[in-house]
Order: structure tokens, then C-alpha cells, then sequence
């Protein structure tokens, strides 16, 4: 697994076996905390198997989603800076496998290994593109053409009409990654079933038109579907 | 000035002199374009002086502004992946001078000299997490708490009461930069006057206490004041 992740992606094999013999694979149950914001960083960590949730807390308790990942995506990569505190707290949710890799090895590869740190550089710099759009996105669409965005980021790029797709988490989790309130998210959802012809039953979304709906979301975006950063942030 | 900048901070002096001799430095007048998103990227910029906004467009024709930089920042980092495009265009907003770095210089350099790329790596770490902070404030602060988060930033930690600061751009750039719409700014400021004792006239703005400010705005953070986000992003 290690090997077909972008940031390993063709190492030498003597690095990616170096890399496996001190990696742990560790299990975590649904709602477990893997790291708190607080916590000096001793690994970077790539999800095998599950969902991890990035998020902070405020003072007032309420919890920001930072983002929420689902298998094949590396987070903690903050620690790299050593002393550097982490923007964020990370938690499953869901049962997961968690592959922890001790950043002193990441640190020793960075400084060995060109094109490891061409690898990292590649990734922090998509990274940040993706960043710059969610701030677009936050500033500039309404609450439907949020959803409908990342409704459109779970389809293919050859998709057309009458898309089948399935929720990847729950509604209360989706409204807080799209920095939303329960109950704008449930009046969105609505307004984008009539103006966009979507439908939705349970965790289950049809999307009439792919054209509908991209038009409706992507007009407030200076992306058009399918947009190059989600082709990029793709996994594998 | 460039061997001050983190980025090029601790290199060999025959380093910095390598990049002096191929670096252009550039006079631009307000309001013209550095880039457009879809340029090939061949520079990285540092801003002599002057200010620089970061942008992207809508296809309905709204502009969303990702970052507005003053002078000691560097932008277009991007352009260190070959190939890749970006995710804004730039332009000034005051008569500035631009100092161009060739991106294949910054390329070779990383390559060659880890001193350098350890600081690009802390450089892209810190941004990273300035726009996680970034996406947790559009997603849970108010339109007051951003603006008094805004002014804050603009406070040395030390501030105690009754500080006097002058607002860096134009109200209503500061309200794109914060997400807001300028009426729904002009309301967030009247909000943060009776709520935060603030009083603004004209691009001056007084605080009575920053302790009052910053407890109106922190509370809906993650971070307190003064916090370290911003210190870290501080310039020089």
C-alpha cells in the first residue's frame, strides 16, 4: 500500500521496505482520537482502511471540520517541522486501520531521498491549491451549490445523466465539513432537489443531469467540472 | 532582502548571490496583473513593497480573494511542480516592486541544498496551517468575529487597551478577504463597535481593550491570542 501512495511513489524498494520495517499498523475504533491539536507529532499517518475526521476545537466547544478523509490519504504531514504544533485534532469515524509511520524516518528520507521530497513537495503543494479553493468556496457559493459540489466530486468525469451515488458519511458530518448548520444544510439540500434536479432518498443521491447540476455549482467557481484539483486529489 | 526572508534564510552566501544575479526586479502600478490562473507559472514572487491580492474568478464574474499580501511575502510557490497550474491569479493593489525569482532556479535549488528545502517545506507547512485556520473561521466565526480576528492580526502581542491601528487596504477588499458581502461587512462592523468597544473613523480604528476584542472573537477559535499562527506568519 505504501508503494502506490503518491508520496512513496517510486522510491527505491530498499527505501519502501525501510519505511514498512519501522511503520505500525494500528486499529482504531469508530470516534477514537488518533492525535489532539496539542500533542507533540511523532508520526505521519495513511489511512489503510476507514474514515478519519480533521477538526478543531474553539473555546466555545463547537467543532470546526477541517477536513475528512477516506482510505489512501496521508495526514499529521505538519510534523515534519519539528516543534511544530498541528492546526488540528484527527479522530476515525469509523473502525479504521491506520498505517503510523515515525516522522524521524519521514525527516531522514526528506533529506536522502530526492525524489521523496519532490513526492512531498507535490503533495503539500496540491494540498494547498485545494485549500485556496475550499476558501472559495466558503467566500463565494451559497449553501445548494456547496452540496453540489461535493456531490459532484463523487462522480466520475465521464459521468453523464441519472448518477446513482451514495452519501460517504452522514448528513450532520457533510454539513459540518461544508461549514454549515444542520438545518441550512437540510433547507440547501431542498432548494437543490428543485433547482438542480437532484433527489435524494436516505444516504442515497440521484443526480438527473451531471450539465444541470455542474452548471448550477460550478458557475460560482472559477473551476468547471470536472475540475482539476479533485482529478488531482484523487487517490491511487 | 531576499537573505532575510525565511525562505532563503541560512543559505550560503554564494547561494544567495546566485539568486541576486538572476532575480528581475519589477515595478508594477496598482491594479496591474502579476499572473492569471492559467498562466504557465515561470517565476515565484517576492513583494519588495507594495501589496499584492491573490484571486480567483468566477465563470458568473465574482471574484474571490484568497490572500492579500504585504511586503516580505512570497507567492506563486506553486510554480515549483513542473507543470502545474495555479489556483489564483495575482495583481497588485498599490504601486509595488516584485522581485522575480526564475522557478528553475528554485527548482535546482531545492535539489541542491537542504537548507533550502527545509525552509520551502516549513514554508508550505505554515500556510498549510494558516488556511486550515483559515476554513475553521469561515466555517464558525460570525461576520463580526472575523473582522475583530482581522484586526487583531493587526496588534502586536503585547497590545493592551486603547490601541490605535490603521486598516492595511480598503473596507471593502477587507470584506472580500473575510468572505463577507460589503453590506453584510458594513453591519458585522456597526455589531463589533457595541459588542467588542471598537470605534472606527475612516481607515482608523480604535480598541479599548484587546482582552474584550479578543474575547468576543477567540472564544469562537481554536487558538487564543496572541496565536501563534499569526506569530509564526509574521513577516521577518
Amino acid at each position: 500500500m505504501l508503494a502506490q501512495n503518491q508520496l512513496f511513489h517510486n522510491l527505491a524498494g530498499n527505501e519502501i521496505s525501510d519505511i514498512e520495517a519501522i511503520s505500525v499498523t494500528k486499529k482504531f475504533k469508530k470516534n477514537e482520537i488518533i492525535y489532539l491539536q496539542e500533542d507533540e507529532a511523532k508520526y505521519i499517518y495513511l489511512i489503510k482502511n476507514g474514515w478519519v475526521k480533521l477538526f478543531a476545537e474553539t473555546i466555545d466547544g463547537e467543532e470546526a471540520i477541517i477536513d475528512v478523509l477516506p482510505k489512501g490519504h496521508i495526514f499529521g504531514d505538519h510534523a515534519i517541522m519539528e516543534g511544530s504544533t498541528s492546526s488540528h485534532s484527527a479522530e476515525t469515524i469509523e473502525d479504521s486501520e491506520i498505517i503510523m509511520i515515525p516522522i524521524s524516518k519521514i525527516r531522514e528520507l526528506f533529506g536522502q531521498s530526492p525524489k521523496f521530497a519532490m513526492n512531498l513537495l507535490e503533495m503539500l503543494t496540491l494540498k494547498q491549491k485545494f485549500k485556496d479553493r475550499e476558501v472559495e468556496h466558503l467566500s463565494l457559493q451559497n449553501a445548494p451549490q456547496r452540496i453540489g459540489c461535493f456531490l459532484l466530486r463523487l462522480c466520475k468525469p465521464d459521468d453523464l445523466n441519472n448518477i446513482h451515488i451514495n452519501l460517504p458519511y452522514d448528513k450532520s458530518l457533510i454539513a459540518s465539513r461544508l461549514g454549515m448548520k444542520a438545518e441550512t444544510f437540510s433547507r440547501a439540500l431542498s432548494r437543490l432537489k428543485t433547482e438542480a434536479g437532484i433527489s435524494v432518498s436516505g444516504s442515497r443521491v440521484n443526480i438527473s443531469s451531471i450539465t444541470r447540476l455542474s452548471t448550477y455549482c460550478c458557475n460560482a467557481c472559477s473551476n468547471s467540472f470536472p475540475c482539476e484539483d479533485v482529478k488531482a486529489n484523487a487517490v491511487g
